[in-house]
């Protein structure tokens, strides 16, 4: 009888790997690590203050209505808020537009539900980001690859790929979670005439699009494809879903993030988050828009900006201080990643235990492919958000350390 | 290309019937409306100024922790005041029992999402939970229902049902949603054994044990359960995944309940938890804790007891002064809702636009079934937590005219 769920009862099968970053994250908490593991914001950059003066307001002014229950597209004021924003970037939508989402893996997990059926395929860039291969391999997707470089999705192996039906394209256009790459111009306009010719859905993930730190800003895939569509017959409904959040610009803990679509597959995701969880917290949506508002928010990413640059500036000029010559590694215009092909034939799993070693962390680059890929363990995500300027460049130090000896084959187990 | 997503893309069905309840709340805006329909906490009963208290100390203490990612499981010292809570009731748990989710909804959608396969069959009380049916509608669940009556699920009905091999069975025992019904000490005991005989777990849905007004506590089937089990062989994981929430004892605005499974289920449930939403707002759990500790929500709970014991009193009143002879209803020991059964042959439909055009709502039982069912059309639930005392009385004595038009066919639009 001890075994009941196990031996009587069959639970259903998952198609879930279990997660490398949450058995990472339990090493990582010894205090002695350093680690580039977590795609965590710094501690340092929550407005903490302006929070409690937001909470203070909220329920001194709308103290029953905030701890009530609420509409499951989100609170209006929010909803308008984030619209009024988005249309500073192009992207030109309505309230009615804009669900609410308690974070963006809900926002994914919404998508898997709305479109996936299982053995239905779906296209990713390699690598792509973990959290959405572990949402959409609920639903028994499958997946297409497309390899990146330095410019993001290689458009040019697009379209033999499109040719095997997807049933929609994932990217991250701007700092790709887990490489650091954008998208160039060029490719994301062919990119959405691809989509429009194979008629195939994109899903437009940007977390970070707000955090860069050089170059100029791109135009998101979802104002490019209005554009296009503008061009065919002047109306249009889009082809693309745009997903954004709070998480990286005010903070994670509130589990708040936004999908943009056309309205009719808005209400869909509103049923569908209904039969989830209701609705997002109230509180925390009102709390949200108190901090956000009267351009705080602004302001605050412009500080986001300055602590991340710097930090970013210090991996780069530690990663070529420390680092053998024959090692590279991508150059982001902003988020918080970056990432670290090793020369062929590394081990990453032994790479990863001797880093532990040395006392520093990052997530071995395989937990990031929707196939199995051989090129994936060879690679490390390093994060740059979360470490403070002098932890960072010790820990490549250390990290460096576990390099050479890896590559060198000297004192493989330290 | 306006229709692009409907047209060139078949969106999934979802299996979600349009919710009566949504559409509902749209009426029951107006102000002049007293609505008798949500499941809504009273207003002021919510401990605004703890909750600010609680905001301040947690910003405070634990800024920077509150606002960063948290685990999946839950943030350790709520699972833990949680699982010492529920020792009280017999429900004996540790903190690794229990898993936080962003309301009841989404434990019902997990669940939904581990055990239902399309096609499997869940045994349920007819009626029962609206939002339940949604959750595992999303699944492709289908039906197998068992009436109630005072004494709540007629367990006299359950083997001929269980022997057609539903997946689980879904059951509130306490003033259950839609009926207010309690299910007897008795009853208790024959489902439990069934359901050991069977082999079929059982959900059990306990939002509202905490509010009892008149009557002793019985025990929950999870404790039952555990009782039977240990006869058996002296240990066990227990065949009940037992829920509850504090949306009813302090905010729903805060989406914050929890389920209490053995290990083991709880280990698959975070994999799906973290695939839907990485975790729950950390900042919600961190001021809930605060709000809760130190015996405030004890203290707290009484207050609500108190205040809905009052309308609950109130409304059974009106309903005895106001109601034609022939009309019925539940009495419920505790909970937000009664349930009132009309004269067969009642149009619910008409019934409901009749109350509409006299400034009240209710919500029309037949969107509380499984299957599809004549009997639910001719019943109301009533909600008696939501309005204050005198709204009541005045509620049920609008609501007694629509009910007589419609009952002896005088001007039965109005």
């Amino acid at each position: 009888m001890s075994t009941f769920w196990k031996s009587r009862y069959a639970l259903r099968t998952l198609g879930i790997k279990s997660s490398a970053i949450r058995e990472l994250l339990k090493v990582t908490q010894r205090p002695e690590v350093i680690s580039f593991g977590g795609g965590l914001p710094a501690p340092d950059v929550f407005p903490v203050q302006r929070f409690e003066e937001a909470c203070h307001k909220v329920l001194q002014e709308h103290g029953a209505e905030s701890l009530q229950y609420g509409a499951t597209e989100g609170y209006e004021p929010l909803r308008e808020m984030i619209a009024r924003n988005m249309a500073r970037y192009g992207i030109l939508s309505k309230a009615e537009n804009v669900l609410i989402t308690s974070g963006s893996q809900q926002a994914l997990d919404l998508i898997g539900k709305l479109l996936i059926n299982p053995g239905d395929s779906v296209l990713v860039e390699a690598p792509t980001y973990l959290g959405a291969l572990q949402a959409f391999n609920v639903y028994g997707a499958q997946y297409v690859s497309v390899p990146i470089d330095e410019d993001g999705l290689v458009t040019a192996h697009l379209e033999s790929r499109l040719r095997a039906g997807p049933k929609f394209m994932y990217v991250l256009p701007n700092f790709q979670n887990p490489a650091g790459v954008t998208l160039s111009e060029g490719r994301r306009h062919e990119l959405i005439l691809l989509a429009d010719q194979y008629g195939i859905p994109i899903i437009e993930d940007d977390p970070y699009g707000q955090l860069r730190y050089e170059g100029e800003h791109l135009a998101p895939l979802v104002v490019l494809d209005r554009e296009n569509l503008r061009r065919d017959n002047g109306f249009a409904l889009g082809n693309v879903i745009y997903l954004s959040t709070f998480s990286k610009t005010l903070a994670p803990g509130i589990r708040l993030a936004w999908i943009v679509a056309p309205e009719d597959v808005i209400g869909k995701l509103v049923q569908l988050k209904q039969a989830a969880d209701l609705h997002t917290s109230t509180f925390n949506q009102f709390v949200a828009y108190e901090v956000a508002r009267d351009g705080f928010l602004d302001q605050h990413v412009k500080l986001i900006r300055q602590a991340y640059r710097e930090r970013r500036d210090v991996m780069l000029q530690a990663l070529k201080e420390f680092f053998p010559p024959e090692v590279t590694w991508t150059h982001p215009q902003g988020g918080l990643f970056l990432w670290v092909p090793m020369p062929q034939g590394t081990d990453g799993q032994e790479l990863f235990q001797a880093a532990l070693a040395q006392d520093v962390a990052f997530v071995p680059g395989d937990c990031f492919y929707g196939n199995d890929s051989e090129e994936g363990c060879r690679h490390m995500r390093l994060n740059f958000s979360y470490s403070e300027p002098e932890q960072i460049k010790e820990g490549i130090r250390r990290l460096s350390q576990a390099v050479k000896r890896q590559l060198y084959h000297e004192h493989a187990r330290v």
